[in-house]
């Protein structure tokens, strides 16, 4: 494991590391911040997921998190959003193949073999920061638009992994949209029972643990009604009694400029709950 | 004038703007940054120049400026940083031409004709904004590396049109160092008296009015030895008895987390100055 950048920001430092996975079979890149506290003592982490077409660096130069991190003494770790590099198999569009993993493990050839990031980001990866940096044993998990999907799917799987659990414009429901119905019939099959696996929407009604989801949602988001639906996820929460904080966010678009805005609160959020 | 561009951000809106320029003879964008208090009241203007190589986009996204500008009720403005399209000059490296204009009034063939961003930053620009935007009178600047070099000199050229200048990371002395030379070699010509017109650490021996100059210099930074030498602008301070307030920031580099990680107290600062 290999530091490829490292910047002092907001006391602490952050850095890009690169990686070969046994998991996905290739070499990975992923940035984490490091927060000034661990210099004296083990820090949670929270994990970022960023969205379709994004690397590791979209969120660690656009968001703005560091900033908040540095006050509640978290380390972020943010991964790619798929595998990458020479063999990796991709297709054509911003939304399928690299930079579109859906954070899922693959059934279907050729992608089964690399895209494994449900089980790269749930298990490979937390070795591998546990290992390398200061951590305590509590962690959290969030993310934007595909990233959204994939912080409450990997939680809603997980229970008792993560500590809490937040959203920006989380795809809720893809077996019901099209970006999640064509990389769910690539990646997993027709089979769509087998889907039912890895949507929140589904997930929900028979989660085990009832880990309250905080989402914002900007009312202005040019996906809102075609991709994201938010009011899928509110009428699976209601129906199965699972705590939701869902939050229409007036005249905020799909942007990091939204996420910005509203980052601070959800780490604050998340500092709560892994300092209980 | 037209707006390309528009997002809520921090409770205001982001905005990017297109005009032909007269002054530069071309098409330019800039980006502004609408707080909330706008809908209530006039708001001063913060103008931020940035470096080589970047447009519009850098600043507005990496470098978290609006959280502080929303709470302080400052309007931020970002020009390009030289002009750009057809017919505009340019040249072989990151250096010279488009991208990297020095923000001077060039004197030589072919530049003269476009390269004005002087007269555009100080005169026509701010012309559009008081026109178009909720502003007071008040306004102040800032940059970065070639962009605190053009806040500087631009202040120091200007007595009385800003209340307040600050930098990172600044080009002090460009009659001293290899980008400055280049630059000023090609822009203005053999003659080093004219080059003295555009230096800060020149300017600063003759200086009208003793505005206080904040600079944030990170210690780490890649370009501190060659390029910056900021060493060089505390003699000329403390020669002509200039107020300057140089930092050193202990790890920093050149980057945008350097930035993001101080703005906020440069911000504040102007929004000081803005309010007296």
């Amino acid at each position: 494991m290999q530091r490829i950048e490292s910047h002092a920001c907001f006391g602490g430092t952050q850095e890009v590391w690169q990686h070969e996975s046994g998991t996905l079979g290739c070499t990975m890149k992923f940035g984490v911040y490091v927060p000034p506290h661990a210099r004296e003592r083990d820090c949670p982490v929270l994990y970022w997921l960023s969205g379709l077409t994004c690397t590791e660096q979209n969120f660690i130069t656009k968001a703005g998190a560091q900033r908040h991190a540095a006050e509640h003494g978290l380390i972020l770790v943010v991964p790619d959003t798929s595998p990458r590099g020479v063999g990796v198999p991709d297709a054509e569009g911003y939304d399928l193949g690299i930079g579109a993993s859906f954070y899922l493990n693959a059934t279907q050839a050729p992608w089964d073999s690399h895209f494994r990031m449900h089980d790269y980001i749930v298990h490979e990866l937390p070795g591998l920061i546990e290992t390398h940096f200061p951590t305590n044993d509590g962690c959290a998990i969030s993310g934007h638009s595909m990233g959204g999907h994939g912080a409450l799917v990997l939680a809603l799987r997980n229970p008792g992994h993560y500590r809490s659990v937040s959203a920006f414009s989380p795809i809720v429901a893809p077996s019901q949209v099209p970006w999640g119905q064509k990389a769910f019939a690539t990646y997993l099959g027709d089979d769509r029972e087998a889907w039912r696996e890895w949507d929140a929407c589904a997930l929900i009604a028979n989660a085990r643990e009832r880990l309250p989801l905080l989402v914002d949602q900007g009312d202005a988001d040019e996906f809102l009604t075609v991709q994201l639906q938010p009011e899928r996820l509110q009428a699976a929460c209601a129906a199965a009694g699972h705590p939701l904080t869902l939050r229409l966010q007036p005249g905020y678009d799909h942007s990091y400029y939204f996420i910005a805005s509203f980052i601070g609160e959800h780490i604050a959020h998340h500092a709560r709950a892994l300092s209980a």
